[in-house]
């Protein structure tokens, strides 16, 4: 499931990241690996696989019985202290792909969303960073209950001048990523004291 | 491909019906049948039928050939004078893979949602009508340059109540569709001359 | 500056009631002097009543020094443990009023929002309860730096029915009002841990 | 009330610019300049100026009158084929002081707003280019009825860099915004036929 799983100490904070696209070469997909190698002491990122196998959401699909790779993501989520998202953004919003995934997840009775904490993070070829779609995003966010932290905002432009072979080699990004990943777990933390 | 077709003049305007839910007895759906029948002299609606076979987007797959059942719906799409999109609303936003099919149908280079009329409509369960979906719908089609209908809106609120085996049964609802269709009819008058 | 101010005791959590609407008979506002009564034992609601006086946001005004009015809200707002925003919607939106309100509040160095715990509510004649307009306040939020409370949400429809002399006569919005401040003082007690 | 009033042919296409900041060396007002210049032969541009009179929209006033600003500012978009509104973008929406004068023009019986063509600019100092001020905006314009024009978008970022004393100077948004503005005539045009 996961192509990457820091085993630290047995307490150690699980982040699951979830990247918002299937490309193999995937900006976000990236920017969630540099998140493995950023992530503070006592965190640890892992990264979903099974987006691409989540099928299209249909209620008639579900009450025959959720299928395998449903139950496999929330599943995941529902053991993480936290979810991490990095989504491109189409058509000024959510992947499609992504949203179909939440729409799976949301669904009653067992949604491993509400109470969740999340952090959002977007990478893009542009200049827009993915702006729009994590904002769209949060709007999803509200109705599921989850917790997400609020800044700082992790909008990545211009990506293929900030990363090389699929690795974020920009340093300021990679500062402001890890910063973000101090004040995730500093989020998460908080609301479960 | 379509589960009516009216075979009025050669020269009726048509209107390709897309319902954002895979669900059977989907309201979405049945909202489209009742335009079928509530479509005014020479416009014909006809409802796409092959959202389900829409894959996952993926730009690494379209990179080995866009994929059959996404040129048919490019295909459907770019033969119609407009499109007339039912949604439902998950998590208070569009559909995924109502999502997922416009982001296929987006892709360069013969997007035929580029210039194209749309009309919305929606029907939820509850209160609220898909006002939040049908918002969230508009911001795409600002991406994907579609000329969508501002007015009247259709938010078909407790479906439940108002409609009958598959068929919307409630007379005000059906005379406020067929005030839309006439206005959509006229938009994509208006917008062709 | 409030038209209600329950002395409690000194450690009280306090509530800054913020309408959206100036007008007297505002079923907002009479939202928000449900939420004096309603509140719960250690939790103090007021109503900022300056909103009027807040001049329209001009940076070339803001430069020769801050206005009077303004000062006032920020400080109300800094000395307040969270936020209660009771607002119509305009247009699909915020009120302009309110906007402008948040503009001046939001402005560097000392802006009070930056971490303040808020709740939303809202009331409207129809069917919508406002939730548009909650929707794009989120959206200010994540700029400003507010933990806004996610769920549960207070949307108050058909406002006409369930206020009588400017009174919350509803039972079962009661209820649910004082379920939601009880929500949001356990959101505040959960933030300041 | 304007300016500058190009006096060109009698029946020219006449738009009124609205700035949505109040400041004097405000860039959205600098780019409407601009659009007074690059306007296309057949359109003149105005600039509505007595945004700072609007005073904050409140129904009680209302009802005893409209304010005379107030009927300034519908009189001027009532007698233009279109508006060209020009804004920032404060805390990632639309300034208050722009959606409280919309707030005042939507107001029945006599919305100048209703079935109005609209084009959207905006600048901003930093990358956004004030995209989420924009689709908030469109957002407001679906409840009023304005038509919108879909594409192309001006979205100028790094204002600062590109204004020289209050002057559009750099060549290639000076030549964005004149292909701009020949759409939005061809807009009217095609709406008006």
């Amino acid at each position: 499931m996961t192509d990457s799983f820091h085993t630290k100490a047995p307490s150690a904070m699980r982040i699951l990241g979830i990247p918002g696209s299937l490309r193999a070469g995937s900006y976000n997909r990236a920017l969630l690996r540099a998140a493995i190698d950023l992530a503070p002491e006592g965190m640890e990122v892992e990264i979903f696989e099974g987006l691409e196998e989540v099928p299209p959401f249909n209620q008639d699909v579900e009450e025959k019985g959720v299928p395998q790779p449903v139950s496999h993501l929330k599943q995941a989520m529902a053991s993480a202290d936290a979810l991490l998202i990095a989504t491109p953004e189409y058509n000024y919003s959510i992947p499609g792909v992504l949203k179909n995934a939440l729409d799976w997840a949301s669904r009653p009775p067992d949604s491993p969303l509400s109470g969740k904490p999340v952090g959002l993070v977007g990478a893009s070829g542009g200049g827009s960073g993915t702006m729009r779609s994590q904002l769209a995003l949060r709007q999803v966010f509200v109705f599921t209950g989850c917790l997400v932290l609020p800044k700082p905002e992790v909008y990545v432009t211009r990506a293929p001048e900030k990363f090389t072979d699929g690795r974020l080699a920009d340093e300021r990004t990679r500062e402001h990523l890890a910063r973000f990943l101090e004040s995730l777990g500093a989020w998460v933390g908080r609301l479960s004291s």
